[in-house]
């Protein structure tokens, strides 16, 4: 089996984990990263991961200083949640000709908050053959592609509903800081409204599904509340004192002529009962999808990533969505598989 | 939007619903259809499908008479379960350059069963540069398809299992004829032994999911048993008394090294209980798919068939499969969403 080269961008604790999995694939092979931290360029990636067999790949301060030394067709980037800022970082990666598959939560569908950074980078990228595509669990996979997946057995379809229930409990750190665990529930809602706090990429998801369903949404609202302890909560990470915000209430709602065609609603909260994902598809035939427990956000993001690569490499030059990449699939065993 | 012409190729009662769901497609137009029956050559698609606006298109006795009138792009064949004599009958289609959409059972994963007919189509195909795929319900979704994308979130995946479970008694007359209705129980154990009764495709199904996951099978088994009414049973089309054959339940499995890989459980019988789709996906994380109700197949299939179409537009040359197009989704408003 033919390796592909890799190069990490962004060293936190998703990049790190993408590594971690990446580095499991047998056609994969992990050569490099960039970070901006002084105090991780120049070191090995096994100091940072712990895996020996990556002891000759190093951290670089730039992508151009890592492209001096190796040239990897693809890069895994992990670096931030905003359209614009990654396009700008992905910008002398796509100028190299160099695929990027990007957790960003904006870049599931970058022209809604970037139109004309995404349709640059675009037109950049099918110039030097390169694929971009935005991934992950939610935004890029249970609120969005498996509602869109579920459709190509319709025959009519009027509305997508999707409700996700995370325990956050069972969650990292970051995730348990980001929901507002500890807060004031009115600093919480401050920071909503300053785009400080909440899930990132929930416009996208619907966004996405407008698109694949031909749909032009005439109105999209946005609302998020705190989700208020309303007994003492103690995570690994937090103590939650009874009446401040353990988590959070995310809706989204698109109408069309004044009619809802896409309603999705996240609850993500500590020791949230009965977490969950489901999809109900409203038109012929009705479709109504359960998934027990849910799809665990942290463990699945980077495999997201990952199982994307061979998808995306198969794929015309450009800026991609998801939804135009080929079915998603386990690419554990063999990149090779679906070709 | 710039219109898609299409032709029917088989007339039987999926063919004409295919072609009702295709008329309400605004990117597409009928041109005609073909058929071997003398009852139906020559007369109007309006007289069978009861559309006005399909007056001026006709049923042909082959499709090279149908393409000295039309020469239209897509072709949607419904004329089969058996992949050998599908390829014989799209041969002259895909020698055109014309697309074709299937929904042959075996299409599906059509090296299993026609290795060197589906190895030729796809060698005239790409030459011609024409595209082909099988699609359906299932085989074509729920216990194939559907499974392999909901891996696309998976760390790890050790093995596949899928459930279905269909009330017969709201299905059609073909189906609860296909399942036995009415047969004795013995009779029904020779016809499935000699290939002509049961489920068609469910070896595909196990074969796709294979190949998606890289898995390479030393051992495929098909079992089929007659489900035995308890009660006489009076359905629309079939009386079924007690003690005869009211349906069936199929199973298939695949094992890797002694070990199950993937396991398909069908049951498809009058008046059966709780019908749904269910799918484990054993691994890290595990997943855990209900489908409450289940996906009805007759509905679904032609919209399966009609919704692959643009997709199918959009992938390479060469006989494809379903999982390497891009992610199904609804075409109803607009063939171009996905683009």
């Amino acid at each position: 089996m033919e390796q592909i080269a890799i190069a990490q961008f962004g060293m936190g604790p998703i990049g790190v984990e993408s590594i971690r999995l990446a580095a499991q694939m047998p056609w994969a092979r992990i050569v490099g990263a960039v970070d901006i931290d002084p105090a991780k360029i120049g070191r090995s990636l096994t100091e940072l991961t712990g895996i020996e067999s990556l002891a000759g790949a190093r951290i670089y301060g730039s992508f151009e200083e890592l492209w001096s030394h190796v040239q990897p067709p693809v890069v895994l980037h992990t670096a931030g949640s905003k359209a614009a800022s990654s396009i700008e970082q992905i910008t002398p990666i796509v100028q190299r000709g160099v695929n990027v598959a990007s957790t960003c939560e904006e870049l599931l569908y970058p022209k809604l908050r970037a139109a004309d950074a995404a349709a640059r980078i675009d037109v950049l990228a099918r110039q030097t053959g390169s694929r971009i595509v935005g991934t992950g669990v939610n935004p890029g996979f249970v609120m969005d592609v498996l509602p869109v997946c579920m459709t190509g057995v319709s025959r009519q379809v009027s509305r997508i509903s999707a409700q996700r229930v995370v325990n956050a409990s069972t969650r990292r750190m970051p995730l348990q800081k980001k929901i507002g665990s500890g807060m004031n529930p009115d600093v919480f809602r401050q920071l909503f409204t300053e785009g400080k706090a909440g899930h990132a990429g929930f416009r996208e998801s619907v966004a996405l599904i407008a698109h694949c369903m031909g749909w032009v949404l005439d109105e999209v609202t946005e609302t998020c509340d705190p989700v208020v302890a309303r007994h003492d909560i103690q995570t690994q990470h937090f103590r939650v004192e009874r009446g401040l915000t353990c988590g959070l209430h995310q809706q989204c709602v698109g109408k069309m002529n004044g009619e809802v065609k896409i309603d999705l609603d996240l609850k993500m909260y500590l020791d949230a009962d009965n977490p969950h994902d489901a999809v109900q598809i409203a038109g012929d035939p009705p479709l109504d999808v359960l998934v027990r427990g849910g799809v665990a956000g942290d463990h699945a993001t980077v495999a997201a990533l990952i199982n994307v690569v061979p998808r995306l490499l198969q794929a015309p030059a450009g800026m991609r969505l998801m939804t135009e990449l080929s079915v998603p699939a386990w690419a554990g065993r063999s990149a090779g598989a679906s070709s």
